[in-house]
């Protein structure tokens, strides 16, 4: 097995003493021309490359982005927008060679793994996504001088460059359709809402209900989860003659789990039940019916999230982004209202 | 806005040049004794910390554990494995503060990506998924002198540690409990053939059809892909009534699509057909009816190999591990043959 020769090798074959090693291969003065051309040709010999942290320490540059993630790491896996979004941060970085360091805390260790991401200088910034309402996070990078960027609405973002894909109209989109189709009780299943994205949603549902004339129906926790979306799905089914024609979930987990639970009461969808997601997950277009969702470009996303913190990086700053909002896609769960 | 305080900074407090900080804060000779006290009382003063690639420099480690995922981005955002198993990866390395560095690449730019990285040296070891057939990663490694772990078995791991679990218990399960059930045509929707867990699930479902005494049906590629898995079972209903009466799918995405194709073609799952995937993801309890899946703990997968390829770091060499094998969890969508 090979070994990558270290300045300790390069010092034994020039027969100089380490220090020397790393005068002459770094362009510092102290030695003579002659020992350092000794040198300079025995590093070639054994094929010595400076280490990414010499480099690092050279040009002040970790060569690295920072993505933590506060969440159950069960939860992590059920979450289809988060692989797409790191697929689009790394073909930003893939062209220069640079990487993505991902960190997985609990919320209570958040605090400390930003401190020790910035003191460590592993990272030159971080990538702030699942922004909560009051999160600490913008202005405890701020305070520690750690290059960020808040991917989502600018509101959240306290002055920190944010970038933003909007998730409303799709939403509006969903319930001006189910309007026209004769819905008149649309239920709203929210994610948690801790999140500033999952309250974004539940408020532009019940926008677009009143701006179609319609009192806001239920709104219950799906919890972004496929046991959340079935159990508010079973809550909604039970209340009775005025129970919802049509329900908006704000992702396709829970909204899948939900398409199933109607079918296992003997519900038709969507002659009895409309149904929409949202995220346009791979399985939306293949289930039985196809699930009505709304597309967000997440891998695009994170590569316009990855170069403006790039420009954070360099210039100090960056303006704000905002990329072409989700779409709905309207496919067969969605149909009139039942007589 | 806090600036990390630099050694330049520390230089300029104390009134000396930068390499005697340096000097001083590394402990080396060739300082006054007076020089280094007021060099390191500036330095508390200031808050100076040593940066993580300073202190890899010194300790001859990155402090950070490589994973590359050579796909298609798009193709990430749908497997329900690598989210988990990274979770698992970042509970050992979150312990010590340790970071994941990730890299998305072609299979064309590959081999690159590995030699940067140990050129690089910006991680301590790799974790090799996703072993294809003939996969040149494990004597790619092993010439570069990378320390890296298999995730996977020990036939494809060319003499590195491997850490695997074993899918066919819960392939075989499925087949014989299938025939026990009646079923007499069972056909495999495959995982790409380039993969060697793919095939060998393929191996373990012909193996179970010739033990229960029955010819193996027909093969379909699925792709592990939503769209390859309606895509073959489309076919499959089409090869009229010698056509299978069980389904067993290469993974959960795949045999999902496959329930929703049976269902809009009108057939009762598991009536007509009977339906089992593999991955029990998130979804798989919450589908109409349930899917029958296997379930495999590919968070303390990730777990085990990350404390594998420390053992190789810190030793060279760790004994192969095996996990707890994939269990079937049988559900609705399985059933008695149609009459």
């Amino acid at each position: 097995m090979d070994r990558r020769p270290t300045i300790a090798d390069v010092a034994k074959l020039a027969g100089v003493s380490r220090s020397a090693v790393s005068f002459a291969l770094n362009g510092r003065p102290g030695i003579s021309e002659d020992t350092r051309e000794r040198i300079l040709a025995a590093a070639r010999e054994l094929g010595w490359q400076p280490s990414r942290p010499a480099q690092a320490l050279s040009r002040g540059r970790a060569g690295a982005l920072g993505l933590v993630l506060s969440r159950e790491p069960g939860a992590i896996g059920a979450d289809a927008f988060f692989p797409a979004f790191i697929a689009g941060v790394e073909s930003v970085l893939a062209e220069r060679g640079d990487a993505l360091v991902l960190q997985v805390t609990g919320p209570g260790d958040e605090e400390a793994v930003y401190r020790r991401l910035a003191s460590d200088r592993r990272v030159d910034g971080v990538l702030l996504t699942d922004l909560r309402v009051d999160d600490p996070r913008p202005a405890l990078t701020t305070e520690l001088g750690l290059p960020a960027v808040v991917v989502g609405d600018a509101d959240g973002a306290h002055g920190l460059c944010a970038v933003s894909l909007d998730d409303r109209p799709a939403f509006a989109a969903a319930v001006h359709r189910l309007a026209d189709l004769g819905h008149r009780r649309i239920a709203h299943v929210a994610g948690p809402q801790e999140f500033r994205h999952a309250r974004r949603r539940r408020q532009s549902w019940e926008q677009a209900m009143r701006e179609a004339g319609l009192p806001p129906g239920p709104v219950l926790p799906g919890g972004f989860t496929a046991a959340g979306g079935a159990s508010a799905t079973r809550e909604l089914l039970g209340l009775g003659p005025d129970r919802p024609t049509a329900v908006v979930y704000a992702n396709d987990l829970s909204a899948t789990a939900g398409l199933a639970v109607a079918q296992q009461r003997g519900l038709a969808v969507p002659g009895d039940l409309s149904v929409v997601g949202y995220d346009d997950t791979p399985l939306a277009a293949y289930t039985h019916p196809p699930l009505a969702s709304a597309r967000a470009d997440a891998q695009g996303w994170g590569a316009a999230a990855a170069r403006a913190l790039d420009e954070v990086i360099d210039r100090g700053r960056a303006d704000d982004v905002e990329l072409a909002p989700a779409e709905l896609r309207p496919r067969a769960s969605i149909g009139p209202a039942p007589a």
